[in-house]
């Protein structure tokens, strides 16, 4: 019953190659046929749906109500806000021809819809009474890509994308901050399983508008950084471009303070990145469509092996039941493995002479354990809650082990080719950062030392965390 | 406590003024900027959230899963095939420019994704083994409107579409048919509580490139028809289009058989022109983002209206409570009954001094009974299951009284002005429905006298529905 090796790239050696052969073998992605599109198959959709409705659940519980605005926003929209547009114009897809004629004004597919979101803001927002207005829309949107990479940078990517208007910035501060916190920190570290650090964004790497951007970084598998969701403060800017005021108590006409804050299936590549290993994908429980397979391995053991699937299913788990008796076992048994699948219950005439039932834990090197078939329900369960949280501590381990503290940017820069620099951002500094960027290094994002937020750019004593990113 | 009548033009006077007024006041759309487009504000989009619920768990109930395919598809990919393109073109958006170059081929938005998806099962599909392929899809969708109108015809819509392959004609057929009883007609009918007639379209109406298309047609409450949705036959047309081949167990190279299904927040449009009547919207409570607001009509009842929202909630009923007693009353009630919540539990002075609150029921106008605080959340939940059948009943009762049995082309435009008609199509014919259209009258769809489902375009003793439609 030992499984034979998948045909991966190991992940030491080339690691961008084995994150294509996952992908591919594991049946979550295709290319699409239009230049960096992407095809999202049902098992990895199958994640991203466990994924959104945890997510989904925490932005309701932080007070925002779904909506949803217009894919298409006319041009001249994103020029009202000088930075945005800038920030955005090499990335736009540009609809010019539509119902048969050529459009008056083109329209852009959204990169993005703080302008359009903000052009609804100011006319459904009219006094203070009105704030704040919290929303979120599930949807796709496109930022053409140069050089796309499955669920990475792809030029249409689906998030979501929440945009709040408030009547201080103090409060839009704090509802910024705790989407980061209670929302995608919650999500990405108890349900993805993947430890974060949270910081700010330096002046160069922050969103195109924004005042200030809180960013939520994860240390893949190699080493590589990956921005996993942002949060920005986009202070009066996008609320003056489009007019977003309101009648405060006091009777005085006011500008609000809008946010707004992303988190993409971008997701699903960091997940594949910080769990898989060389036999392939491990995924959280919380987010496993399937949490258990239970594989029947010859004709004689099918009736038992449903049963032991039917009680699985009465506790609550995600069971599916591999019946394909007629196909090599070991086969089966490998590609289970390699789609990341946690527990693996397998009945063999052995197992069910011994009243028992081989329990292999995918998350744990694929440990392997009999079990009394009375017993496999409780164990089963108890592995899934566990095997969630050592996920967790493992990618916790090596994010630590990996990350090292330095004085210099010549040292980051050395240390940096295999893991994370820490070091003070008063050292490194804009002239520091273009230093970096010359061999593909970036600041990250900046914290206090007590691992707090800044609330200004020009705060000192920041530590800054430098890396290689995705 | 009267609740004086809101502003909304009558029905009986001017039904488009009317459905526009609602969905202005009771917040639910706006006009997006860009021609046609559409702004779902959250109180529509959380009736959409709980409608799409329901229809996912029935769809995946049958079967499918869920997946994600691309947005922009290369413009060549819908001239494969033939029918599909010519219906299809008028109405296409077109990206030409995008990464701030011109595209070499350009990409238009799906109006739909047979083609893509066709490209997608070509490769995915190897032996008869893989069969079927069952997927479905949740996004958005573009197709051009001249005349838009909010929910029933917008240049974007929100949709499901599902696409499947199949090893034979039967099988497609019988798979088409089973969306469209046991999915579709299951949540127009229960959840949704809008009685559909399910039948076979004739070929002028049906979809450019299906073989068969099986329509679900509802009655407005103006009399016209509204599609509610379509699950199509395609035969081998796009199978032989993008080479959708399989392996037989025989080992010869075969085509496979495909069908496709769509519904969209056109479905929305349906609710409130089935149910509303002057005073606002009716929203059934299967689908009530608010099924029960519970109101304080004066600071001194907080209490015991915080207290009955919180029993309420116990219970699973989902509850706003309305706590504004700085505002007049009876604009909170009016508003509420604008908005279609199914029960308002409405706490007083003088309740409270009697020990009862005061339940109104929306959907049976607005009826009022004081019941004793020890009984509303037993009351309410009854209510609640009760007021869905009944809105059910109701919109049934119009559909059999408006629809009249006639046996001419000529007696059918008569009646058509007001209601259905239902005749022999073998009254009508090509001919007839030539006829028809200079009176802007269409078939909706073809039944067996028994109510069952044609299988051939050239079936005789069929029954047709005969109608305006949106």
């Amino acid at each position: 019953m030992t499984a034979t090796r998948s045909v991966l790239a190991a992940q030491a050696t080339d690691f961008p190659r084995w994150y294509q052969d996952v992908i591919a073998k594991a049946e979550l992605a295709d290319n699409g046929p239009v230049r960096g599109t992407m095809v999202i198959r049902p098992y990895a959709y199958g994640i991203w749906e466990l994924l959104q409705a945890a997510m989904d659940r925490r932005i309701k519980a932080a007070g925002a109500s779904n909506a949803y605005f217009p894919l298409l926003i006319p041009e001249s929209y994103l020029q009202r806000e000088a930075e945005h547009v800038e920030g955005f114009s090499p990335e736009l897809a540009i609809v010019t021809h539509a119902g048969g004629k050529q459009l008056e004004e083109p329209a852009v597919i959204r990169p993005t819809s703080e302008t359009i979101i903000g052009e609804s803001m100011a006319k459904w927002i009219q006094s203070y009474r009105d704030l704040p207005v919290l929303l979120n829309q599930w949807g796709n949107a496109v930022r053409w890509e140069l050089r796309p990479r499955l669920f990475l940078r792809t030029s249409e990517f689906l998030w979501q994308e929440g945009h709040t208007a408030h009547a201080s910035a103090d409060e839009a501060r704090a509802y910024a901050t705790r989407i980061a916190v209670e929302v995608y920190r919650e999500v990405m570290e108890n349900v993805l399983g993947i430890p974060v650090v949270i910081g700010r964004k330096t002046r160069r790497e922050r969103f195109a508008g924004a005042v200030n951007t809180i960013a939520l970084e994860a240390m893949m598998g190699d080493g590589k950084a990956l921005q996993m969701g942002t949060s920005h403060e986009l202070g009066q800017n996008f609320a003056r471009a489009f007019d977003i005021g309101y009648l405060s108590a006091e009777g005085r006409r006011e500008l609000a303070w809008t946010t707004s804050w992303g988190s993409t299936t971008r997701m699903l590549g960091g997940l594949i990145m910080v769990h898989g290993d060389d036999a392939g994908l491990r995924i959280p429980p919380m987010v496993a469509p399937t949490q258990v397979v239970v594989l029947a391995v010859k004709e004689e053991t099918l009736t038992a092996a449903g049963q032991i699937a039917d009680e699985l299913r009465a506790a609550g788990v995600r069971v599916h039941l591999d019946n394909r008796t007629d196909q090599p076992f070991g086969r089966r048994a490998v590609n289970w493995e390699l789609k990341g699948v946690p527990v693996r219950v397998e009945i063999g005439p052995r197992d069910l002479t011994a009243g028992v039932a081989t329990v292999v834990r995918r998350l744990r090197a694929s440990a392997k354990s009999a079990v009394q078939l009375s017993d496999v329900v409780t164990d089963v369960v108890a592995a899934l809650a566990a095997d969630q949280t050592h996920l967790h501590d493992e990618a916790q381990a090596r994010h630590t082990a990996r990350t090292t503290e330095v004085s210099s940017v010549s040292e980051a820069m050395e240390v940096a080719t295999t893991g994370w620099a820490s070091l003070p951002y008063d050292a490194i500094g804009e002239s520091g950062e273009d230093q970096l960027a010359t061999a593909a290094l970036t600041v990250r994002c900046l914290q206090r030392p007590d691992g707090t937020l800044p609330t200004e750019d020009d705060e000192r004593g920041l530590t800054a965390f430098v890396a290689r990113s995705y």
